[in-house]
């Protein structure tokens, strides 16, 4: 941590703060400049307030100059995590994809959509059967019914599921069917959650929550990995903003930042980012040509009759078209879909 | 739901969009403008997802007319809810404040802010025991001990209790010893959480996510209310912006636009809104100003000593200065403190 | 400036690292931690991009440790600045009231406003005769003929002018008529307009823009004051958010914060802030409950027939409310109205 | 317009309603839904100030209906604008590369750039002469002298030149040496000046502001419009947000929006959204992606002896790998560079 001491501090201020820093176990290293005195206080201490300086009269300012997160950082483990689920590996070289409905309907439609997605290239379906909706009078999903269609699907088709855990009472019903749990960008925060997660042993997808910096993103994820579960992965699903003619702000920069700060893979989900489907091609091609190590994107065989989310959900043929051009592009930048 | 065609429409597109709103149930009025032709959805579908027509051929915007909430909403319900524990009403003539420490730390810390708050007008105790914090590191409340110290120190000196709830799982035990549920922030949109408070019989304050619109806020009030608990207030504590000199920007205008929205009281955070304890007195004279129906503040005899959210909380003395300061504004008003 | 190296810093990196800063013109006190190295940059550069040394390999983070504004500091100046125009003092003990119709429109109006402004208490008549419209079709003001009104109404009611300067060729036509010039928010980057302002001997008053932090705010005052023009007061009048129920989010935390950090007067802008009449009675006491020095309102005696901005006028009787609500709280902080 | 009354509206009111309606020369067509009562105002006013109904006793909400833009529109124009100077077209089947250092410096700067991008493939050279500077203590640019340094070096290379423009009394002198104006994020707004470069016979690149809407932006690009200068060409290059690991938010998904409302070209401007260098190379790949007409990037020689923004200036070799990498990606969607 750096304290800056204002340009007029006094004597007594000055034993004041080194005398806090000191009970607070920090050593302090003085730097006078030619304006202003400058406090080194050494030693680490992740989840210090760094307010506690701040008040004290005679600061300035106060910098913290570790990251508040240490298990999810690039410095503390360099090379990718790859995670690995049968014949699956995200954060590798290819670019894994995942697509399904927003939500399991009936069995017919999520047979439908696992072959269409199988067919076109997908290796992960997904689909919600406990749903997070605005609305208590919006459809909720179909519970474990549609967790038991949605496995019966993905084994024909040869797929994975990945499919999202609302609270923790449910962990235990959902891992009996799922590979990943998926928490949702409203849940990002909901520590409980996440601490319950990091006692599970199959992977975890964490989406981005809608004011959440990533800085957030990576201390929540930090939450599961101290709990014990060191299969994280990182989602961005667009941030909130004032623009209005887009449903969310897709921040697709945050890939090539989570890059850096991060050895955990990122993917990119250009349906909830964007809310209408003639937005998500080329929203899911920028995806790639940043950098993402996956896409999570909705179709439907008969959107207009969705139970959820269908103006967002492309359309088989998209679908498609959508998987031979993020192909090209993967390509374009060395990896493989 | 109101309609707007584009221009240039074709007489086959209009008769798909007319088929699809009768599909979805709406009655449909047409009327033809200089310019465009404009179709009135009739029917009130309070969870109609409007990009399903959006999407069509031929539509320009879609605008839906009614709320998206009923239970919460000022048009359902003209009078104001008050909402009457023991000799506290909340959302009637009287600004009520709730004060405490961020965290319940040990018998001596309680009581001793207890009796403080308490000698200077405040009617009920605020006070965590399960803490929402965004690093695993940190100081995570004391639990069921916590509740329990809390409960005496309000006793002792004739005060209620708030505290935070954060998971389903510790209603019942939280329930036995406080008077009024806390839902914070990060967990106003953990919809299984509101659901099951939904069904309990204390009242509920619910804080606005930082994020979150009004409209949200409402929408998550209607999850509590439409679950049977009609004991609902709202909690302003600033939302999330470019702005970094303070933690969150406060959003007082949401104070007024509530009062006129909706009949739920709205209680006003400045402690957690500015993060900085200089910054309270101003805010909170101004949160009472622009009509707050209570303030929540945070006060701590040894801040630098505290847990969590020291450096934001108010001094004995501070907190003194701002009861009188606070009862005079809301004289200015017709109210009374 | 403080560098902090990353904890596998190489030797040769390092010494690159001071080499550049050297470069620079900094000198370098070195400081060993436990798991970093950290760099103190000693010399004031006021406009140093911190970039430079950020890119740099080697380096993990970079804290600039001065304010990047001297004049508009407080730590430069310890004493409010008080602006004096005739008998009115801004910045002083006094809250100053500026009001008067968005734009002026003929004789009639602006007299009549004059009068209803002055005798319920303001000092300065505000109306606009170049007006920053966001659509080239609207009502763009009456030019020199305006100010020419506005002079003669706020003559005969004892009023000071305050009016808005869009463009340089404009200076001196206005500076003939006007007591303060205002900057509107559209225009607070707009550099050049601050450095020929910089050179009138004229108060100006600088609106905080859209997207500004408190930062930029005092960073485009300091152009002003540092091309020779020290009489700035700022105005805070909303910033844009993700919130839509009010027009801007105010953010009335910025009251303390600059009076923290500045010695500049500043006011409140209540009618641009929220966008709607029946918002700006109570926020224009929270904004003088907060600190504000000073209020700017719209009032319009016929606001249905205004040629702009009339939904956020308020009517002569609520004006006249709104004085006596203020004087009051004003009272409650020390100060007069 | 569609003006939704409140549930209870009085017959009163709503003749009131529809008094004012008519007053403001609309026609109005009334329609009765189950709950509610809906006007449609029938009639073109592209400057309505909507909210001169809102405020009306009984009125609910007010829906524009008609985009405020006209000239700028889709709707008004179907084909894609297409901007040519010599031999290079702006907005047809190639995507355009415009590069250079952030300011011209000296001859010998300019010289070896234009070099670099030339051979590298650019079509036109970026430079300031002119610098808007957040400080005032920051360099401002060579002014002329610049302007003549790169007509040289454009020249020599067989390259056009974009340089910003940021006054009205400079449009002369510029208008001499330069292919096209750019207007710069923080003039988005600035009327005055887009009304003085609407009345020019060259392009304009309009950069959308930090806090601008893609509405405000083509609110923007009608002023110019509107002034009779119809090739105007947009340049997305982040807007504000909480997050601060990036410089600014890379709007992206601005890109397919206004292509869908729009017939002007829309640029990506990678360097200034991200700030940094290593973010420029995937956010780039990603804006040709998504569709953008053309990119705008810093390259420098030299970037840590850059006068200004060298950390976010490429270097040579990454500018011509950049160059490699988008072709392929233009190639993905049916275009050429």
């Amino acid at each position: 941590m750096v304290v800056v001491l204002e340009k007029n501090v006094t004597q007594e201020q000055l034993e004041n703060i080194i005398k806090h820093l000191e009970e607070y176990n920090f050593a302090v290293h003085k730097s006078t400049g030619e304006e202003q005195i400058v406090l080194g206080a050494i030693g680490v201490q992740l989840n210090f307030d760094t307010r506690k300086i701040k008040i004290l009269e005679g600061v300035a300012e106060v910098y913290r100059i570790t990251e508040p997160f240490k298990l999810a950082s690039r410095s503390f483990k360099k090379e990718n995590t790859e995670i690995k689920i049968k014949d699956v590996v995200i954060g590798g070289s290819e670019v894994v994809m995942m697509a399904g409905p927003c939500s399991v309907e009936n069995e017919d439609q999520i047979f439908t959509i696992a072959e269409i997605v199988s067919k076109a290239g997908a290796k992960i379906l997904r689909g919600g059967a406990f749903k997070p909706r605005t609305s208590p009078y919006s459809f909720q999903g179909l519970g474990e019914e549609g967790l038991k269609l949605m496995r019966k699907a993905a084994d024909k088709y040869g797929l994975l599921i990945i499919t999202e855990v609302m609270e923790s009472s449910n962990i235990d019903l959902i891992e009996k069917y799922a590979d990943i749990f998926q928490v949702g960008a409203r849940n990002m925060q909901n520590f409980p959650l996440l601490r319950d997660l990091g006692k599970t042993t199959k992977p975890i997808m964490l989406k981005r929550g809608l004011a959440a910096t990533v800085e957030d993103l990576l201390m929540s994820a930090e939450y599961i990995l101290s709990s014990g579960n060191k299969e994280v992965m990182l989602c961005e699903r667009g941030i909130r903003t004032f623009e209005t003619y887009t449903r969310n702000t897709f921040d697709l920069s945050a890939i090539p930042v989570i890059h850096k700060r991060s050895h955990l893979p990122i993917i990119a989900d250009p349906s909830h980012a964007t809310g209408l489907r003639d937005k998500v091609l080329p929203m899911a091609r920028a995806a790639v040509a940043a950098g993402a190590d996956g896409l999570m994107v909705e179709v439907h065989h008969e959107p207009e009759k969705a139970l959820s989310d269908g103006p967002q959900a492309l359309l088989p043929e998209q679908f498609a078209e959508l998987m031979i051009q993020v192909k090209t592009i993967a390509e374009v930048i060395g990896r493989k879909m």
